[in-house]
């Protein structure tokens, strides 16, 4: 069993008996070609729902739904599950290509181009969620196609949180299917430029409080990068910085881990009220650090519970305010 | 006597008796003509030195030293001393012109350009401090040319605390100067682009760093603008978010009563540790918010008490991370 997060007890205190809830991460499960400013890497195992399950796994018992081709390596799947994610929900297809992408980022690493994309297996549809994976209560739908994630949900019996992720294509190209699923959402995740996208405000304030009316999420959350990360929730705002990384290596796949993270806090903590939410935020931005300081999940994966937990401390210590 | 902010007594605790330590601020004191995507104002007070005096005397007793011509209205004069301002360092040059700038602020707000500047007094020569102010120990030296800094660093005979603003033309004309300047500040402010401008450094928290070294300043606050700020201290670092304005009109002066409002918080606690910073940092913040929402310092100056202690509350509530 993977080492896991444990949270003190005032906060957990209402955590089933049973220990941590289950979280189920559906997402996409790829190879990617990345090419940064200073290095590059070829097929390297990334995707939303790989990032985003390998960070939960450090809180919570997690399921990885998704589907790979035939060419998916066993190595792949072996560290998935070293890390106690039940890939049971995983679909294999023969012969099938997995998901690629390749990538370049600009100079500022701030932006990217998508120089190739093969979708592969990923246009097909998916098998039903194995039956038991159906009462899982903290579900993240990671970046996909909207109608995947709209295919999940319509399966799901109990959910008690929901977290939907996006990405600019899918506002550009399925926004009216992306906006069924985030009225379902209990948090919906989206960076700066595609928040203003989504609701044509340049002001970030004004765009995340209009984003709780256009899309029907019961809160929204909007990552600003480097600036850190803002929670719109009916009960208030709140702000939180990044960590301060200096060792950044490849973007790709902070915010999939942010999200796993975040998901993972909260079924770790069994709460979903504003309090946890932000003590999911601090976790997920810690974790989100790990990921940029390596290509690929090497780092997520390598990071121990240590240092994500002295990383969460350090955000606590920058943002403290004297009485 | 104005309204002041009262510190809650385990941080004021070590406060002189004698009430709070007095502040001098030098700058500049202008007329500006301002154009933003949305209105226009002409021949308004402003200057580095009027908003940040403004500023401090929410918190503290505030001597403003600087130069006007003899086209200074006295209803300007009458604007600075309702709130209790000491102007008695103001020299009045006879038929000389005080300071103008036109400038016009892009679609965004994040940028501006100068369209004019006519120096007029500014390029003078100033009389010596009033002999009494020699002993201010909290000076701000707010964005002026480094030379004219310099020369009050000179006469000072107990300086606690010195915070030096500045701004991109100096940097760019006048570095080496400036550089003298910064070497005896025990705060050195600038924003995001100045801070990258002066070291070469996009990382934020790389030119952060690089910046406590290369300026011989005690400690270096960086602002994001919307996105808050960061301050680079020998023990640490620490982050706060900007308040979230929503109704923003004209950003002048933000910079310049964020370093007032800063000040005057170390001089009411008469404390110049990190924690002290960090509640300047907050008070700052709060009143910063408040000068961008109006042209001019009519905001600013008509700002109580009670909006100011609400928004430094309402950041505070947005910062808090659960135990």
């Amino acid at each position: 069993m993977p080492e896991r997060i444990a949270f003190p007890a005032p906060l957990a205190a209402a955590s089933a008996a049973s220990g941590s809830a289950s979280v189920l991460v559906s997402g996409t499960i790829a190879y990617d070609d990345i090419l940064t400013p200073s290095d590059s890497i070829k097929h390297a195992l990334g995707g939303s729902g790989s990032y985003a399950a390998l960070a939960a796994s450090f809180f919570a018992d997690t399921r990885l739904a998704g589907i790979v081709g035939s060419d998916f390596a066993v190595k792949d799947f072996e560290r998935l599950k070293k890390r106690g994610i039940d890939t049971a929900g995983v679909n294999i297809v023969p012969a099938g290509e997995t998901f690629f992408w390749r990538g370049k980022y600009h100079e500022n690493y701030n932006s990217r181009d998508t120089l190739e994309t093969r979708l592969g297996v990923n246009a097909h549809d998916r098998s039903p969620l194995p039956d038991a994976w159906r009462d899982s209560p903290f579900i993240l739908l990671a970046n996909d196609e909207p109608r995947l994630q709209h295919a999940v949900i319509a399966q799901l019996r109990a959910p008690r949180f929901i977290l939907v992720d996006t990405m600019n294509l899918w506002i550009d190209t399925a926004q009216a299917e992306l906006l069924r699923v985030t009225a379902r959402a209990d948090l919906f995740v989206v960076n700066d430029s595609e928040a203003q996208q989504l609701t044509g405000e340049s002001n970030l304030i004004v765009a995340g409080r209009k984003m709780l009316k256009r899309t029907g999420a019961r809160s929204v959350l909007v990552k600003k990068g480097e600036h850190g990360a803002l929670l719109f929730h009916p009960e208030g705002m709140f702000a939180i910085p990044s960590y301060p990384v200096t060792a950044l290596r490849d973007p790709t796949g902070a915010g999939d881990s942010f999200a796993g993270a975040f998901i993972g806090v909260l079924a770790a903590l069994d709460r979903v009220d504003f309090a946890a939410l932000r003590l999911a935020a601090l976790y997920a931005t810690a974790v989100a650090s790990l990921t940029v300081e390596s290509f690929s999940c090497d780092r997520l994966e390598s990071a121990g519970i240590a240092e994500i937990e002295k990383r969460a401390d350090e955000i606590r210590d920058m943002t403290r305010i004297p009485k």
